[in-house]
């Protein structure tokens, strides 16, 4: 019993990562289309002030069962890594 | 006109931020139910070959725009810390 239970949220499980996945493209996308503008603006990319309030309406949000420092710590991984992604795709564009 | 845009990507980014809340969420409460009954079969809660199946199935899903180790990087922080959770509930469970 306990198996076919198990094997059943396993495949929850796996939906749910791909719903993951799909939101954390979407979400790596729109920071790049965001980070194009700020380009052609000149104004900096990263902004503390928009990332803390970010933030804390993720965490205003948070029924758990995370805690919201582990909420906190997983979204701001997601925002470095779209960070990241944006400086990657600046020196793609100064190197072409 | 770029301000507009701006705002407007911004607002689809809150909403996307609020989907990857509700999907970790949703998926650390399978993870403890997954542990809850990995516990009652007395089975190690941590299985390295299962976790790995997953990352392949999501890096093999993996169009971009984050590259494969990035990805791979976001689902293991993901796959950690619902593993600290299993722990704690664990630790608290011996508590009561």
């Amino acid at each position: 019993m306990s198996n076919v239970q198990l094997d059943h949220l396993r495949e929850e499980m796996d939906k749910i990562n791909q719903e993951l996945l799909k939101s954390i493209s979407k979400r790596a996308n729109i920071a790049k289309e965001i980070g194009d503008i700020k380009e052609k603006q000149g104004v900096p990319k990263f902004d503390p002030v928009r990332e803390n309030k970010m933030l804390e309406k993720i965490i205003s949000l948070n029924d758990g069962p995370f805690e919201d420092g582990t909420i906190r710590h997983l979204f701001k991984q997601i925002f470095k890594a779209s960070l990241d992604l944006q400086s990657k795709e600046h020196k793609k564009h100064l190197l072409v």
